[in-house]
């Protein structure tokens, strides 16, 4: 992601240095963080040296910087990511022993499908997840399942960007995108068929808190489809169902209202 | 952890205020913040006010605030943490699914075992860690072979600080630490009984680097005892061999030499 904006204040300068990590797998060069964060190099220079002296940034060997153990380590103890995934990785391990299948926990990040937890093991189709990661809301089963229950003017947003083709059975069409979810509301959970990944279909179902709020989605991702993919319906909802109650129990819709 | 100096630089105020929430699961009002970064209250106002309008942390509906979205999810995409668990994650998954046991990987963190990974089951022994929590080297599986295998003058310096009680059975004798120590390098691996928490014993072993270097450990803890615990021995070891092996293949020791 470019800056554009280039930050005025030194916590903006700060904060759009450690944006210039948020892309992912990152490991860049000073002229790189500085050239993303909109920086002259002086001061650049200056603010990565004082991140990397607390711990928020660390050099590598080659010159190159990433993300510090201290900034994950804040980021992992303290936030309603945090919080939400706690709670969910029980019954997403429940859900992962019945199907051996890849399990997903996303939310809502602006118009991107924010995944919060993946679990994957040796035997489960691959995927394009990772944990941290964005995929577009529209060729997803979580996706699917967050743009469901989104009010009616975030959806005409989210259709307005444009619905970008992933696969050849990507639903890129706004009229069958709102059939869909529709659908989705109309029975509690969605199915993809290698929508964002060929090869890969997907079982979607809400996660709501004690208010009835949809504040998240949990997937099952499969090689299966079909009838067999739909086989797998029952034990998506059953955990979906079983996280949600958790939620309501461990805290009111407060605590999760940034997620929704 | 309190403040003891004042930051003088911006940069050093933005992070004294985000190492504010690095005790974990906190929510701190705007006083405790600058109390615990060492600010005046009108500096911190004004620079919380900038941290939470850049979603790094989150203002909530009683007027306290946490770590926000945006720091988990840098934090989550790009450190050593997040690329040495998610090599980890599949090792953690298959060793639960062979005992149903409670998996953990750690690294060192200072005088700490710095907990980056937990699966937990619902039959699993309750347990005291969390995801980014940091424990005793002492009184912990993962900390015991940690600190086996670290230079000799980490280990005078962890037991200058003191080998503090948790329970009847911690190891608070320097002399009897050091030799459970040799023991660890002797057979590979490290089993405590209910030192940390009554009721909770732990089977872990070393994560090594293409160098053969230690660089984390991985445990299971569980509430079986003796013969019934060293049977646990063989899945463990496996599981951190598997690890090790997968972490030389994905790059050399510099890529994880922060975390040793």
């Amino acid at each position: 992601m470019e800056s554009v904006d280039r930050p005025s204040s030194v916590a903006g300068k700060v904060m759009a240095i450690l944006e210039a990590f948020a892309p992912g797998g990152v490991r860049l060069t000073l002229t790189e963080v500085c050239r993303r964060a909109g920086l002259p190099l002086a001061t650049g220079h200056r603010l990565v040296g004082e991140l990397t002296g607390g711990g928020f940034l660390e050099r590598l060997p080659d010159g190159s910087y990433r993300v510090g153990m201290r900034l994950w380590r804040i980021g992992a103890q303290a936030s309603a990511a945090t919080a939400l995934r706690e709670l969910a990785l029980p019954h997403m391990e429940d859900l992962y022993e019945v199907t051996h299948e890849n399990v997903q926990l996303a939310v809502l990040s602006e118009h991107k499908a924010l995944y919060l937890e993946r679990l994957r093991g040796p035997r489960s189709v691959p995927i394009v997840t990772r944990v941290a990661a964005e995929l577009p809301l529209h060729a997803t089963g979580v996706g699917r399942v967050l743009l469901a229950y989104a009010p009616e003017a975030f959806v005409d947003e989210v259709l307005a960007e444009g619905l970008s083709p992933h696969t050849p059975h990507t639903t890129t069409d706004p009229a069958r995108l709102r059939a869909c979810l529709a659908e989705v509301r109309r029975t509690g959970y969605a199915v993809t068929n290698e929508e964002m990944t060929l090869g890969s279909c997907s079982v979607a179902a809400p996660v709501r808190d004690a208010g009835g709020e949809v504040l998240a989605a949990l997937s099952l991702v499969t090689r299966r489809q079909g009838a067999d993919l739909r086989r797998l319906v029952p034990a998506v909802l059953g955990a979906a169902r079983a996280l949600s109650h958790d939620v309501a129990t461990h805290g009111g819709s407060t605590e999760w209202k940034d997620l929704a």
